[in-house]
């Protein structure tokens, strides 16, 4: 018993004694102020880009988004052969329903009546031919309209091309019009609905905000200054905020435009400090001497079927403009383990100026 | 050559020669106590935090996943004027295909045969009028239908609304019907094929795990107990598996429901652990007291042509449910340069406590 | 103010006064040179890995992207029933236009003439029936095609099937054309426009780079070795850099294709070093030993309506490549703070040799 007694207390002493290095002060003006300075410089990192800049102190968390879109406005063509028109939303959103993302039409070349048949190629320097000889039957180029039927047919009165089974009439997409056909886009509206969720602080927020109402949610439109917090927006009004760029050029060739919405919050603050903040920029091609390819467009069809049972469709070259509803942004709130963690690396840091300094002295002695 | 012989020793000997510091040890038990107890916190630090909840000893690379859907069920409507109807996966899935997101139809308002034409604006404050001069001949309200004739005319027996051109009959979309037209959508089944890569581990898996084979596949469906692998849910299923909601509810306006995929493996482990984790969420609307704007909807049209060649369409107002799938998820495995790096960063906090000791000794002598 | 000037004094020397270790330097060539060769392996691992693999002088930022698609290319098939038709692109592109995706539609099985009516369903175990008592009015099975109608009709001369109201005739989609029906599509090509921003350096570029005009890329095409920057693809150049995959396989059952971008750029070097990088690689299936449920394919239709104001549609289950393109990068730039922040956490990590020495000597003493 005794022997396990003085054992124990061994062990303990032992636990419980320290080590300390020895440390001899001297008194140097020059070493000593560059030091202090470094430590000051240090402390000022620590302070300044640690905890103030970084957020070090916080844990951080993604946001998790959902968007939907829905886009109001009429507009009004006049084209030659297709009459009156009148264009609501079912038919310039296309398709209907896109996840974070929506196309408003704003200009196009409409081929209508198409058929299944047969017609002379658009002339290019492949297709003008003077006889069948110069058309091979069966071939397919992969920027012609269809399959060559191995003939050579009159497509104007001076110009012969290789005959093509294909969607006739075939599209003449040359003579795109200048203004564009549905300019009355500009005063259509965009609602977004925009949830977010920061699911390590089980965050939840909309971008109709708690205070918005169905009464002013129906007459508003956003503005940077009076309806901030209205999550309407007026595509013209959007386009404005683009330096450099003008609505109508766009509407001619098309493009794409984001709709940035920055969710970046300090959850330390109370919650109605976060909320969305919105910016817009053009997407597609940023610098305007770089314009090979412009634009934005694509092809659908509207298919018929006529009463002898032939299937016709209605060809639209359609540009416009898609808009990409783009939600980012990070929370943070304190934490106590990333506190210690970057405080210690800080601390740490700090103490690298000793060995620094032993360095430094070591040189001058 | 003497010489040469010298200088290299002495150069090897002072890069062999070593400085320490002399250590002081002294027995106080209160700081030594304090010591022991820091340095045992960080030792927990290290091995709790960084080594079992971080893994920090881990090469990490995020998840990249693509997503295939398809949806089974048929539904059956009888509506005034439309008449018996199935509807299948064709008619109520729109857009047909989409990556990663899929549309179900539950509730609707169908207006069949417009035509474009004029007819009276539905009334409210700004298109009541009580002559044609309250009228202004191609003016278009962004919240209004069409583009207005500057007639006015009878709406109704009592009240005159202004006239427009639009798609005509206009839609009435203030009665939507409160039970929804496809409830048989609750039993409709998903089959989601999601394959997972992460690229840095040359790792690949798919949803369908590799014990599963086609009979299977034919007639399984996810229950979290019974068969948690199986790739197809019911609709009804997962909206049970949010508390709060009632699918019917969310049937009639419609929502936006998350299916959150989580594939976070320890690739340390053998890969038959590594599986997918599935989880439901509510998207749109968590909160049900902000209920302004609630719900999901978007208007699509199908057109035809009539025997005289005119373009009619029925405009459906489609109100469903739009199911987001989210895949996420980090691997992690054992790797030698982060092990060095963290184990060397906890090491250097554990250093720390030396310095500390001799500042708070310091204090005390 | 003598005393203030003293005090100021004192303030001042302590401000300026510094400790140093003393340090006893000890001859001992197996651990001295221990010690130097852990040293060199830090300052290895600081220049190796932290400076010239991880480059942890810069600052990152991750890129944000923009994808516009444009597929060319005609098809040609003869199906029975159906008769020669010719695709192009707004025929076989659905729907035609989605973000960062596009499905090019290679085989299908088509269901003409389809009508709200009632048939017999498809025969399997749980719809063959000898009498109406086995068939249920208005049951509806999720795996089945329609609403039971009670009645046991006639499905071939041999076999029975309960009734169903439906889109009749009802798709047989067992028999899947061997052959791909759009074979052609392999010669399609893609033009991808796809524009990036890395926000933090205000650095903007396309994939279409300032040396490319318009005249080269309207025939240029995608060859890793003579075309690297012609952003036109042409598919089975994409399939033929998957190993292991034939196009006309793939084609038969369809599958998901990643066109995959990488932007990751050293922003130290000028902007011309950083250009797009391409791959491919298979998205859904790249185990071909597990091919439960395989391939990918949806239904669409076309909806038409016949003289007498009856719906039809034409139904077609559509097999195809979806091709998601997938744009990643990060971009780095040197920044004086992560510079501070890394040298210094090295330096740290170097520093902590002592302190492991000093304890490695303890043991030895």
């Amino acid at each position: 018993i005794f022997h396990w007694k003085s054992a124990k207390m061994a062990c303990l002493s032992c636990l419980l004694e320290y080590g300390t290095v020895k440390i001899i002060v001297i008194r140097n003006k020059a070493v000593g102020s560059v030091f202090r300075l470094i430590q000051f410089l240090i402390i000022l990192y620590v302070i300044g880009y640690v905890c103030v800049v970084r957020k070090s102190y916080q844990v951080k968390d993604s946001v998790i988004s959902t968007v939907t879109t829905k886009v109001k406005g009429t507009g009004f063509t006049n084209i030659s052969g297709l009459g009156a028109h009148v264009w609501d939303v079912a038919d310039y959103n296309i398709p209907p329903e896109g996840e974070s993302s929506f196309f408003v039409l704003t200009n196009m070349i409409i081929t209508p009546n198409q058929m299944q048949s047969s017609c002379p190629e658009l002339p290019d320097q492949s297709t003008i031919c003077m006889s069948d000889s110069d058309c091979t039957e069966g071939s397919s180029d992969v920027r012609g309209n269809g399959i060559q039927t191995g003939l050579c047919v009159n497509y104007s009165e001076t110009v012969k091309t290789c005959e093509v089974l294909s969607w006739c009439p075939l599209e003449i997409d040359t003579d795109l019009p200048e203004n564009p056909l549905l300019a009355a886009a500009e005063n259509f509206t965009v609602l977004i609905k925009n949830t977010v969720t920061y699911p390590k602080f089980n965050f939840h927020k909309r971008n109709i905000l708690p205070d918005v109402n169905s009464s002013y949610l129906k007459q508003c439109e956003f503005n940077r200054i009076t309806d901030p917090h209205c999550p309407i927006f007026r595509l013209k009004d959007m386009v404005a905020e683009l330096r450099f760029y003008c609505i109508m050029v766009m509407f001619v060739k098309g493009g794409v435009l984001g709709i940035l919405i920055d969710w970046s919050c300090d959850l330390d603050f109370p919650e109605h400090y976060c909320g969305p903040k919105y910016s817009f920029c053009r997407m597609d091609n940023k610098n305007p001497e770089n314009n090979v390819a412009p634009g934005y467009n694509f092809r659908f069809a509207k298919y018929y079927k006529t009463t002898d049972d032939v299937e016709t469709r209605t060809l639209i070259k359609s540009y416009g403009i898609r808009f990409d509803v783009i939600v980012f942004g990070t929370a943070g709130k304190f934490n106590i383990v990333p506190t210690i963690v970057n405080v210690g690396a800080a601390l740490t840091i700090l103490g690298l100026v000793s060995p620094v300094k032993s360095a430094v002295l070591g040189l001058g002695v």
